[in-house]
């Protein structure tokens, strides 16, 4: 009889997270396994001995559709870093004989950049004590900062509805015919992906976006109001784009100027808010014109009433390549896509190894950001576009979007 | 030959605003109007001459089908109160040479409050000139608060909007399995129609919000704390749901403890906002619970991509009874929808004098407000729920929702 397989999720959810763990699932049922965990709350849960058989969850394929269609992740999430093997194997000792006790042969673990890190730890420590227990990553992020991978599974569906929310902003900025400056922050610490995506609503029914401001680009606060009022002269309703990560030459963010954050997520990453805000207010207080500051905040995330079909696709396969692959034999590997072509969309998954992945980050490349660091180039579009093609209906009962938990 | 009509749009957009002038076009067009002409930027637009013919902006059906899936105004939008035409009657005969010189027998304007104010003047000056004009008022806000109707177009799809995105925070705020708050600000400022809609987010599915914080009730802080403390004894997640116009006993706004809010729109207006920003610092700072804040803000009324077809459907039908009905002579009057049940929904349009409701403003009633102030009743989702049923799909063309607009 086959071994059986645990699946988790792990960092922060997505609209489509549950789309991967959908094809895990799937994938390793029709792969043979017997019983298919999931682990509550990523490996901290399991480190309880916190998991659900999934069979008993997800009953029929009903079920299914509605994992696809939910937001945020059915499993629950942490956000946790194993520790150093070598110092504390206490830890790993206690994560291998659960996963003995529960007969696993494989594990899979869809995440973003941390939890790469502890598909490499735990593959490096199965190696060190001759367990034959096979880890394969399963990339999910909206941030798209990823390495191994042409995109990550959950930026579409949020470069979607970016796009989406920028085209119906436009239009109500435009709604009195009258000076005003609408500043949209976007989610995205270090990497512009985000951001850029609010590009696509440029369209021939949308002005689009007026200035884009990425990360990658230092924020000099005198050139962006110089612009702003540039842009005024031409164009009475503006609207910018701005990440929350933007920084000043001097490495400080951009919101620390507004007021002191000292919040720190459990990663020691610090919480940024109030970028849009800021700048904002300083165009109204600097130029006298009307500004308004929004947050697309949490909600870029969680909008599972809005997912492109392409990244729900994608997300699904993504999991069904990792239960493939480690059936196959494979471990210490994280699944990604290479693009053969943007025209058509074509893309193929492929495997890297784990170590050339965790904890490297991919940025917006210099060639796709103009020279004037105020926009993104047509190669963005041509990148980014496919990602948001077509759409998975939510399905809505008594006018809601219905959704799927375990009790 | 038969006169020609005019329609405007007036104060804040909603996302169905564009399908009652759908109403109003196609209909003034089937009941004989030579040509229908759209005023730009409302009453304001029509002072300088800015108006469009709309038979040469809206080609065909699939304009029309577009035209609405577009939010925010098509027309433009004013906030423009007319003066007192006793004190200023140039503004009024200036108007009406406008209106004679377009051959103009029948004045259509939607909108909320404000508007009908604009209805009432302008066919009181009708009469007391002995003009023919016929002037009625479709009614539009997504705040649900005029009088004279069951209910306002735009409210529906705003209250389906909050349903939605409340079931997807409260799925993304369980996600870590910790303790945290959320604190999610909804526009209105007197009236707690859209706040409440909040409630509409528990089902079978989903926990719901677990407190809603209506303008109608008084705003304790402390009880405010208490309960918070006492709810994440019960339920670590939790879930609130805050008017932005919430007021203390003393009457100021829960946001002005925040910070100095000097700005007004133009109406005398205060502009509200921070309240869910500053509940959620007050509750990291008092209880040591994490907390964020998140502002629904222009989304709320913009958002085109999740939309009511029932509201969408009245909103179009509501036109097309304003134009019936100045076609049958009626002038100074507001259309309205009366309900006769809620089980199955059933709706009839009706007229009330424009008089009754200019300038008033309708509340949730009391007693479709917990004892406890901190939530809604049945009786509340009786009413509330046969609004946000089914759904008009968007147009999507190359991935993002198709729209309209006036180059």
């Amino acid at each position: 009889m086959g071994k059986n397989a645990i699946v988790g999720q792990s960092g922060g959810p997505t609209a489509v997270i549950n789309s991967s763990l959908a094809g895990v699932f799937q994938t390793a049922k029709s792969c043979g396994a017997q019983t298919v965990y999931g682990m509550r709350f990523g490996v901290k849960g399991l480190l309880d001995e916190q998991y659900v058989d999934l069979s008993e969850t997800l009953r029929d394929q009903l079920d299914i559709e509605v994992l696809k269609r939910t937001p945020s992740s059915y499993l629950g999430s942490c956000r946790y870093k194993l520790p150093d093997p070598a110092k504390e194997p206490e830890t790993f000792e206690r994560l291998f004989a659960i996963l003995k006790k529960l007969d696993i042969g494989y594990f899979f673990y869809i995440g973003g950049n941390d939890s790469m890190d502890t598909i490499a730890k735990l593959s490096d420590y199965a190696a060190s004590v001759g367990s034959d227990i096979r880890f394969i990553g399963v990339p999910k992020t909206i941030d798209n900062d990823l390495t191994g991978t042409d995109h990550t599974p959950g930026y579409g569906s949020a470069a979607k509805y970016i796009g989406t929310v920028m085209k119906e902003l436009t239009r109500d900025s435009l709604v009195y015919g009258m000076r005003n400056v609408t500043v949209v922050e976007i989610m995205g610490r270090n990497a512009g992906w985000l951001t850029g995506a609010a590009a696509l609503a440029k369209a021939e029914d949308c002005e689009g976006a007026d200035m884009i401001c990425l990360p990658e680009t230092i924020f000099d606060l005198e050139r962006f109001m110089a612009r702003v009022e540039e842009l005024q002269r031409e164009k009475p309703a503006t609207v910018i784009a701005v990440s929350e990560g933007v920084r000043l030459a001097d490495g400080r963010y951009v919101c620390e100027l507004a007021e002191n954050l000292g919040n720190e997520d459990d990663f020691g990453h610090r919480i940024l808010t109030g970028t849009g805000r800021f700048l904002a207010n300083e165009i109204s207080r600097r130029l006298g014109i009307k500004a308004r500051g929004i947050e697309l905040s949490t909600l870029q995330r969680c909008s599972s009433h809005v997912t492109s079909r392409v990244d729900i696709t994608e997300a699904y396969r993504a999991g069904g390549a990792a239960v493939t692959a480690a059936y196959e034999g494979r471990t210490g590997q994280m699944v990604g896509f290479h693009r053969l072509s943007d025209h058509p969309y074509q893309c193929t998954t492929e495997l890297s190894d784990i170590h050339s992945i965790a904890n490297y980050e991919k940025k917006v490349p210099a060639e796709w950001i103009t020279p004037d660091g105020f926009g993104v180039t047509e190669g963005f579009l041509s990148y980014a576009r496919p990602l948001i093609q077509a759409e998975l209906t939510p399905i809505y009962v008594d006018g809601l979007p219905r959704h799927i938990y375990i009790k």
